[in-house]
């Protein structure tokens, strides 16, 4: 089940830029973080209660972000959908034809667990499901 | 003020089979509304309680929607951010600089004011800022 937009990823050359743009609008700054595995620093901004926007720069040439950028310059790159069960919506998905980047869950930002569906299968739009970890 | 995220606006060519994807995935159609000043049909998602998708299809190939689709193929377009109080923001956005596409508040879906910021100015992201009906 989905139950909330968890985040919006925006791709960014120039990471203290782009804080400085959506400060300008009002918008508070809570963290950032850097994902080795992406080779990417993230810039994490509450939008209302329920979803952040996720300034996303690339630390390295290969990153995926990197490439992004490249291909179709700075802006938005993905939406990721907060889900209760990650592993039985990916299972859904695949048997659904869906075409998966993730067959299993990877670790993401935030604690998150999460997988990407591939543009291919979502009508161009690179789609994340993920598991937001549980604050007790 | 930025209140919360309103929407992410996702361009698309078949509308059907759009509205169908995301309703395999377990997002719920609200409803169906045409905006003739945009020339494109919109399909409205919720997710969560704050906030939708919002599956925009041209209806004439002159739509802005048309010429996003031509250039960068389908996939998220916009996303909006709803204000509190949309004059002001326009006015405080352009005494900072930022390009207004539109100077004043204009129709928008769903009963809502909106005006978008030049994606030269904001990174590459076409953002939306609205202030959203209120409901009585």
């Amino acid at each position: 089940m989905i139950k909330k937009l968890s985040h919006i990823g925006i791709a960014v050359k120039d990471l203290d830029k782009a804080i400085e743009f959506y400060q300008s609008l009002g918008l508070t700054l809570e963290s950032i973080e850097e994902v080795e595995s992406q080779k990417i620093k993230v810039a994490f901004f509450p939008v209302g209660t329920e979803c952040r926007l996720e300034l996303l720069c690339p630390t390295s040439e290969d990153s995926p972000v990197a490439k992004f950028i490249e291909k179709k310059g700075e802006g938005i790159q993905h939406i990721a959908l907060a889900v209760d069960d990650l592993p039985a919506e990916l299972q859904r998905a695949d048997e659904m034809g869906i075409q998966l980047i993730d067959k299993a869950p990877r670790p993401g930002a935030h604690g998150a667990d999460i997988a990407f569906l591939h543009p291919k299968s979502t009508g161009g739009v690179l789609l994340e499901l993920c598991k937001e970890k549980e604050h007790h």
